[in-house]
């Protein structure tokens, strides 16, 4: 038996460019539970974590649009919200997973914070947009108003930008593992985690951030002494010359390998280079422990090694 | 050691009249767990559940009036929401109040479904009204389009009306329970939980409907074996004619006396009625089990039979 922590990324929870309905992402979800169902039939203990980009995205644009009628929530409050609706979804998928092949378990989400440092470099130069466009005014007034800081998007018009700081502590880790330890299948730290920083009192307050989901899987992962840290995206296999006529798979690659790939630019920023980058802190951290990055369809087989890009 | 559930009534969580604002509510938040931390450090073993009705109610108005941005979420998932938002307020307020006190716990919030049955009664008259308000024409349009039940309330326009059923089984007691003998601080059943029925196949949907708190309170409080449902409102004492010259606060009372004033009509719907039934439900599920309606500044000295109306 092995503990495998997955983080499920947005492909698994919506289909791009269908209507975000409730119904429609209830869909997916059901889709990649039953992938993922396996890995736990088979006795291994599991840890769920997931995205939420494009889900937190609706709830800002929604927040900021009613603003007019109820004070918008801030950016750490919509995080929560998030992960209350995905975690929903996902203990539903997974209980209906579950019973379809005869899992006597059960899915709980638990509302979790991770702890950010409020000296991150990542606060001097906020890069992740997140929410709604907006005009130059508009942005100017948010700059203003709010101190908001914004960029203008490729042409596109003015959208906030937040830090996307490193994962330090999962806060709830003792109790994910209490649960885990109990059978239970956690679902926890969606979203990367709502980012929280420790003020000089010793409280934990939220702050406007995006936690990469990867990197709080990671993080989530070492913190249970997982073994596998499984990472669901849109493709089956890391490439190296990704989308060029000489592009090439990888199957098993070491952890020197991931570095020095790293290195030569094969993975882009935002997209599967904080994958690669999760990937390898893991495999580092203790002798033993393998990362794998694949497609949910192929998520059973590659647990067994016979798919994905495996880095170990 | 008594095991305790506290049901946080809406006063508990918002200022009435105050801009609801995130940080409004934070503070609010702050002061009722001030009062209830003093329970804790005298080693109870506490579970938090919560009220909802105004928070769901303005993430239901964000839903409605960006739906042509992005479709709104149906009731059940607004709720699962709101359990986020709410419990991550409280999980961050319980660690305050307990670091201000010396107590070394950890609060932590559960994505909670309630499991009612679709057969019940109340779904054959809804009469909760949730959301905003309507014109009779948008409200047509509604129940035409939607199938929502909708009522037209008191001259101020139409609102949607949801059922609101029996709170038959808290689904996730066990992963509570198991929190709770480690020594966490749960956050549970947030809203009356997330509304669930069974469907043939054997899996849990949500449903819209509104399960009141101080029940489903009632029905976590019978599953954990707790000693104490302690009910925090408005005020600090229930009343007999309540707002006449002849009201008279009641103290210690059995369950006889309760089951009385209820038939009395003494206690206004949606209001003092649904504290009392379910105060009379525990006190009534087995020997030894109380139940306290108070006002959170009473909470301490209502544990220890010095405030408050308990019904035992």
């Amino acid at each position: 038996m092995s503990r495998i922590v997955i983080a499920l990324g947005g492909n698994a929870l919506q289909e791009p460019g269908k209507p975000a309905t409730a119904e429609a992402e209830l869909s997916i979800v059901d889709q990649t539970c039953e992938q993922i169902v396996e890995s736990i039939r088979l006795g291994n203990e599991v840890v769920l974590t997931h995205g939420n980009g494009p889900q937190v995205g609706r709830l800002i644009l929604q927040n900021e649009y009613g603003a007019a009628l109820t004070p918008a929530m801030p950016f750490d409050v919509c995080g929560a919200m998030s992960q209350g609706m995905i975690g929903y979804h996902l203990v539903q998928g997974m209980a209906r997973a579950m019973r379809l092949s005869g899992v006597k378990r059960q899915a709980v989400a638990l509302v979790t914070q991770v702890r950010v440092n409020g000296l991150d470099p990542g606060f001097a130069n906020p890069t992740k947009p997140v929410g709604p466009f907006y005009t130059q005014k508009e942005a100017q007034r948010l700059i203003a108003e709010r101190g908001y800081a914004m960029k203008e998007d490729a042409g596109r018009g003015w959208r906030r930008v937040v830090a996307s700081p490193e994962p330090l502590e999962i806060v709830e880790l003792d109790a994910v593992r209490t649960l885990v330890e109990k059978g239970f299948i956690v679902v926890a730290a969606g979203g990367g985690g709502v980012p929280v920083v420790l003020d000089a009192d010793g409280d934990l307050n939220g702050i406007a951030a995006v936690i990469d989901k990867d990197l709080a899987g990671e993080r989530l992962a070492e913190g249970l002494d997982a073994d596998t840290l499984l990472m669901l995206t849109a493709v089956e296999e890391v490439y190296l010359h990704f989308g060029t006529p000489s592009q090439q798979a990888l199957h098993r690659i070491t952890q020197e390998q991931a570095r020095r790939y790293i290195g030569e630019g094969h993975f882009a920023a935002g997209s599967m280079l904080p994958k690669m980058e999760a990937a390898l802190r893991f495999a580092s951290s203790k002798p033993g422990r393998r990362a794998i990055i694949t497609a949910p369809l192929c998520a059973s087989r590659a647990l067994c090694g016979e798919a994905g890009t495996i880095i170990a």
